[in-house]
């Protein structure tokens, strides 16, 4: 059975108070980067605003903790920092409409019983709750989205530590389960040295054996490609044939690298302002119809701050966005959740385990 | 390439002090279960005593803090609590022969270069640690152990709750890579609600969905079964045709069900007795060439504390005794480590993934 | 501000649906051990069942599990295991009277605005959960209990690894805020250890040094302490003069220790049978009135489960059980929740410093 | 008793070895950012380098993964990406002095006893090692250090989600436990948030109680300060009066707010670019002898790689620099080690707690 993508259930604009609602208030801003009071945040829902005309827009390329700004016919969703002097932005903090905004929390629920019982075990999700059928459906997601979406990977570093994770982490790039990849100088690097030694920081990706002064593999690998200039010119110069950054560049997949204050070397290709690595990130996120984090606390959340639970498609469509947490503990996916993700669906294994296993089932 | 067992180093029993060391003292037991002052306990690595017409005996089947019975040619090993009245106790402790004891160490130590580094990164094994070896090496070993060893699993209830390891580990079971099977109450229990409701307390095992009244499914099941008198019964009554208790009593393959404070039912198999477990454990323990422990921290150490390093085998050889801790936390490999089982390699993913894994690889 | 037990609402009786429900329906038991189809399973919510003269009658000291014995005016709730031949038990899974059963999920749910937020960070309680008014209210409520309730503490055996926790442990004893101790055979050889050798498994409970052949002294206090036949007569021949065991035996709290397959020794008082244990375990758990386990998920469960979320007061008075859970990890709390024991309150952290703190609020 | 540093034991340079031992190589750097081939990396360790009159240097301020900048009599530790065109670096990767370079390891190492058990419990360090001791000595180092040390926090967001912690982080500032503190735009906002709001991320750092709309309180706060300029003039116009952020600029603390990519905002004082603000932070792990992390897996990694072991005083003594790692996981600690710092001192618990217990221990 191939995937499905579920129906929008719309608003239901015709029902009396969304027909009275007002439309919402527009203040300008009196500064770069700083909100009207009262300003109005955006959720990751899909959120209407009412506008002068009567008509209720859906804000396109929403995201969390964004401020709308509004420029005749579009909503543009912005970041509070980004926001500039004169920009006509809503206000206003009710979400049923009646200060001319809508957020529309169940547009993708199915029709489910409510009851519940009184008594359940279970409750809670945890290490112990089964993922067969989550694996199953992202099979298949994956299949679709191949096809017909925009799937962006946020990796932790560890991607690159052991031989058959990263060999499958290229695997799904070159078949093209991969469209966009966000990560960080560990990633990038280990992944380098891997190729060019073997080892992560200095151990041995396959047998776990430290090397020799192994951990000169690591500050060797970031002198040489910052010598040469680039990855790009890395794969080429010191010949590397495997690996994710060698995917990406042979696939053509665009990468952003964002920094942070663990970084050795950098790499020339990391982003050192974490506001431009943000904005270079969003790029994805915009587009992104699928979304897999692993073993990355930082990244997941800085992304799933930024990627709406739904995206208009080009037709006017609305769809889901699907967002899946792979980390080991029930910690992360909380984490996640309690920053605003919460229709994130929380895989919690070991990502080299969870990397093989879609490889395994997707290869063929 | 196939297993190759390691060969195993004795000691140098010509070398000079080996040669002087007196032959062990020996103490009467006083009364039962009571272990006389200075008494010797064992460790998990091969030992020695030296008994009085100077031979240097090694201790078979040899288990964490036992004590050494002396009964003519034949040393046994037996817990504390099961020496008898008037048995001859090993006692002293030094290990290096002073005593007439010799703990042997390093008799399966690879000629590995010492050198070590000043520096280094990733001394200490983790989530991030690579496992792509220890993968590859197990189905090697297993392949080995299958028809040349004895395999037990240590399984925790969580292996039962998800649909796909739950089949992989009927697989196994089915493939003759199960000899023996550790378990408690709950395991059987979540095991056999699968297989007549498809949930495990009350959530279904494919699709993550709470049952209305499902936590009925676990009471019912246990009630259901205690009445038809047993498992075995229960499978052909309730016409229970597939799961991990089915693969067993299909394969006439033993199973130990331990009790525990937190059990509902009990099912009649359980033995309530948490020693009269352990004896029955230890038949096991005495046996196993490969151990495999998986999500269950309690089993773990409690099947690790009586599994020794070492195995003679028929044939007067000595091999090792292979042990793996497959789980998802730091804290239970320590955990395992910091009880006396050092030895053993951990795994570190969730057991889940783990059980899928090997059946990919081993169903072939 | 000295602590106020909140006041329970009772169910309205008068209410058409309750006044015309019918009398629950009861069946004999057939054989010991074994119920009816269709039998009722207690929550630990409060349950009234209605009886052939139209009155409702409470269970008191109910349980997770239980089965409903009718016994002319008076509720038994028993372990399925327990029930004799002949007794006439509840039948029924609907919980709203229908059956005449009522499961009563509110009696101390405060009024509260239900409104929430269509968006909200940290819905979910971490780590990061601020605990302050959680340590500010258990102060005041171990203040009250001391005299008016009965409080049972569930210790994993860390609480004896560190000398700073074992100390304050027994200061709370000593004055008066542990009616119960439940345990295992762990915690008292861990403490009996400390007091003896000042170590925990051979290491120094202050300064984490490993003491020489440091395992032994694990192994020498279950000797020594079986050799002279109890626990308090080691405690006068041992000449112990401080500890957790040792307060116990001063103070005449009573304990239970229950065994488990990772048992050495084990101590003498230490109950083997699961079954026994769980019944000498749910004496306390009948009179208890707050229950805090820290660091042991087995026994947290174990003891969780024979704990309603209410007490009968002598006076008829019905009062809440509170059951507080302290570990170092989400995965404990969510476990105990998912048995059922949601009403539990978590607080995440080391239970060393957990004890430490209550001691130095409470000392006083 | 009062804190004693414990003295250095130099190399002995009189030994034949080291007095043979040639100077070390030097290659200018031929573009900026790029190290020579082989260039020597420096540990968290004492190194000396033999320079061309045959003396010793030993390299102050030194920093994990640094390369040494030899200038006349001097040896500057810079990151790599910090060389410049022409400075001389130090080549070679030996480190017993054979290419004049000598990595000194046990300076501060004790006379101990070096025999081991062939068998053991508790060997590795976990949520159950006994942390009475670290506790009783940090103490009394930090009392030490608040007049003749300098003192770094580096603290997660988490230190001002509760109110304790955070009342008690604000005293131990005001107290002089605290000589600069190192975090980010998290961790200032949500402790502003909470001196505006009373709650961190729209939770009550009290009661826990989700306030209605409390997500807006994060976006508001940062709105208002930003709008206001400054945290230093917020706290003026707003008229804050609690709080780290409040006592740091009472008691004119530095501190560095390292940007991340997860941040909203940001704050003005935050450092958006990541190597900047490494820049920023090492100004603070060049003076740093006592170095607290807490709740931070990113930072503590991040300072601790520039952390050297070992601190040069201005009357050249050399000491020692200790490093605290607090932090609730096994997984977290280990990681740091990991990274290199081995030498840190883990602390397994919830950081509330910690930083409640110093400041109850150091207030009086």
């Amino acid at each position: 059975m191939s995937f499905q993508l579920p129906s929008y259930n719309s608003p239901d604009f015709t029902s009396q108070s969304l027909v009275e609602a007002p439309a919402a208030t527009l203040v300008a801003v009196l500064d770069n980067g700083l909100a009207p009071d009262n300003f109005h945040a955006t959720s990751n829902h899909p959120e209407y605003v009412k506008v002068t005309d009567g008509r209720w827009l859906l804000a396109p390329e929403s995201r969390m903790d964004g401020v709308i700004v509004v420029d005749g016919d579009v909503l543009v969703v912005k970041e509070p920092r980004s926001i500039l002097k004169g920009e006509q932005v809503v206000v206003g903090r009710s979400d049923n409409g009646e200060e001319g905004i809508l957020v529309h929390v169940d547009g993708f629920m199915q029709q489910t019983t409510t009851e519940s019982d009184k008594f359940a075990f279970r409750t809670r999700g945890t290490r112990e709750t089964p993922f067969s059928r989550s694996y199953d459906e992202l099979y298949e997601l994956l299949c679709h989205e191949r096809q017909h979406g925009y799937i962006a990977w946020v990796l932790g570093p560890a991607a690159a530590f052991d031989r058959d994770s990263r060999a499958a982490m290229q695997g799904l790039i070159e078949k093209g389960f991969c469209h966009a990849l966000l990560a960080g100088n560990a990633l990038a690097t280990h992944d380098l040295e891997a190729a060019l030694y073997g080892t992560g920081l200095g151990q041995d990706i396959y047998n776990q054996k430290l090397h020799a002064h192994g951990h000169y593999n690591h500050l060797d690998v970031l002198n040489k490609v910052r010598r040469v200039g680039s990855i790009a010119q890395a794969i080429k110069e010191l010949e590397i044939t495997d690996g994710i950054m060698y995917a990406c560049e042979q696939q053509k997949i665009p990468y952003v690298l964002a920094g942070s204050i663990r970084d050795d070397g950098p790499l020339f290709e990391v982003i050192g302002d974490s506001y431009q690595a943000q904005d270079a990130m969003r790029v994805h996120a915009r587009k992104a119809t699928t979304v897999i984090t692993i073993a990355t606390q930082l990244h997941s959340i800085a992304f799933g701050n930024m990627t709406p639970s739904y995206k208009v498609m080009a037709n006017g469509q609305v769809r889901p966005v699907y967002f899946y947490i792979v980390d080991i503990t029930e910690f992360s996916a909380d984490k996640l959740a309690n920053r605003g993700s919460a229709q994130a669906q929380a895989i919690l294994t070991n990502g080299q385990d969870f990397i093989v296993n879609l490889w395994n089932n997707l290869k063929g």
